[in-house]
């Protein structure tokens, strides 16, 4: 099936909820970290373990609330190899499990390199002129960065096509500079001209419901904007950060619906993964039934929200 | 030794020649890929092994020509953990070897995660208040991409401080529809904007020989603006791509570099690399001795370039 008839079949049965699995270790529960007083987490080895052992509580914790998981690759990257490894099992396990797997790398390159980002993370790598080998990494979508323009996108959206799997776009972005690259432009801002660039590139991404398997990210602190994209791109489907840590507004996501209730992904992680550290608690045994908790506030949210 | 500096020594003792280290799968010499006509590189594993056995052939063969090597994440990532795990023992031995390695990933994100990118790469992880462990990823320098604005290149910018490392930020990308994004703005060109940026956050890395840590990635195939970029930004690195099999015009590049013969790495990847498929051998037991040729006529030309 399509990746955007399956985000889709997702949101009518969960909700529109991602929940970001980025090991922050200056949060993570000392449990964790520091299983004994008198073993710390403190080569990449062990800390890539706990980290491990941390994903696993959230994903059979959240199971029945979300179906949505995003992997922030710059937070495992930075632990080397082990880091990877524990990445790559994490997916596995998530998508064992039927969730969702968005794989956050913001990919990008030209066009024969940016192919082997595509085949290598979206579908399967050739290899003689007989033999394709299926991706090593095992996930349903991933995210990627338009800064060398369509060239560097198109090898994206084939491969998803190929493959159905699905692709977001970096459009507007969450953080305070955004605006800097992204507000450019002869006419509209640049950030406008992506998002025909994927909504054009993406039609035949397009699946039953009207969305197509291509989508932008565009971050939660831009409520205008989100708006604004939304009249203009029905068939885009959104992934949405800046919530929680980021203080989003979650109220303003209202207009980034579709009437259907569809379109939008909204992604909370710190908020939901160290909800534990409100508590004043460092050690976090407790650490995945808090983050269950919180991701059941923010899906019931989100819920009511794409009902309105 | 600031990097700046170390490349400016490179320069001055070998050339401006940067050789990508590149593996196209499609391209390699099959006396690599089907050692014996029954074992063929059919999986991950065994293709990793092979471009790390052909990476080795290359390192040892240019030694005495060239000094610094970029390593194209894409083409590695594709193969999987396997092929991550040849890319971190290709860059430690390149080191070994005191060549310069420069990462190509493209990497970005907002502030703290790619806060993430840049202590992993480029420094050293902090893990617990009292414990940070240094970078898995042995390298010289990365490319990053400017998207995010200031506060996702900053991070890069201080980490590489910090461990006199490098940054090379895409402004001006070698590929055909690099206008898409890079020509907008609402005065001057979008690419002009992103090199100032670079020069202004990348002051506190200047080194000895004038030129700052912190450069910018010019493609070979738009030689006016590289002349342009060059009056402008004096103190500004660049690595330029598009020679070879991207057509750029190697003559242009004589008004990138600086009087003193410096501010220009010029990469060459494929050209150099698969130089022994031009006889139309396929099996390419000379394949090092063919690249050592071509590199060595790559690294006089341009040593003539920066003489004019």
């Amino acid at each position: 099936m399509n990746f955007a008839d399956r985000v889709c079949a997702v949101v009518d049965t969960q909700g529109p909820l991602v929940v970001g699995l980025d090991p922050h270790l200056s949060l993570m529960p000392r449990f964790l970290m520091e299983k004994d007083s008198g073993e710390r987490a403190d080569t990449f080895e062990k800390i890539s373990s706990a980290v491990l052992d941390g994903n696993r509580i959230v994903l059979r914790a959240l199971r029945d609330i979300a179906g949505i998981v995003k992997i922030q690759m710059a937070l495992y990257e930075m632990l080397g190899l082990p880091g990877l490894s524990t990445l790559v099992e994490t997916c596995r396990e998530a998508r064992e499990m039927e969730y969702l797997v968005i794989l956050d790398g913001k990919r990008n390159d030209i066009s024969s390199t940016a192919r082997g980002y595509a085949t290598g993370y979206l579908s399967s790598v050739s290899v003689f002129d007989d033999l394709k080998i299926p991706s090593f990494w095992q996930v349903d979508a991933m995210t990627v960065n338009p800064y060398l323009g369509e060239d560097g996108l198109l090898p994206f959206f084939d491969e998803a096509s190929r493959s159905e799997k699905g692709v977001f776009v970096l459009c507007r972005t969450s953080n305070p500079s955004a605006s800097f690259v992204q507000d450019e432009g002869k006419g509209e801002k640049l950030f406008f001209k992506v998002a025909n660039l994927v909504e054009e590139l993406g039609k035949p991404l397009v699946g039953e419901r009207g969305l197509s398997s291509a989508g932008i990210v565009v971050g939660a602190t831009y409520p205008a904007d989100l708006k604004d994209l939304r009249k203009r791109h029905p068939s885009l489907l959104f992934l949405v950060p800046g919530i929680g840590a980021q203080q989003g507004d979650l109220e303003a996501l209202r207009f980034a619906f579709r009437e259907d209730r569809q379109g939008v992904l909204v992604n909370v992680s710190r908020d939901i993964l160290y909800a534990y550290r409100e508590s004043g608690d460092r050690y976090g045994q407790d650490f995945g039934e808090k983050a269950r908790i919180r991701a059941r506030e923010y899906q019931d949210r989100l819920l009511a929200l794409g009902r309105r």
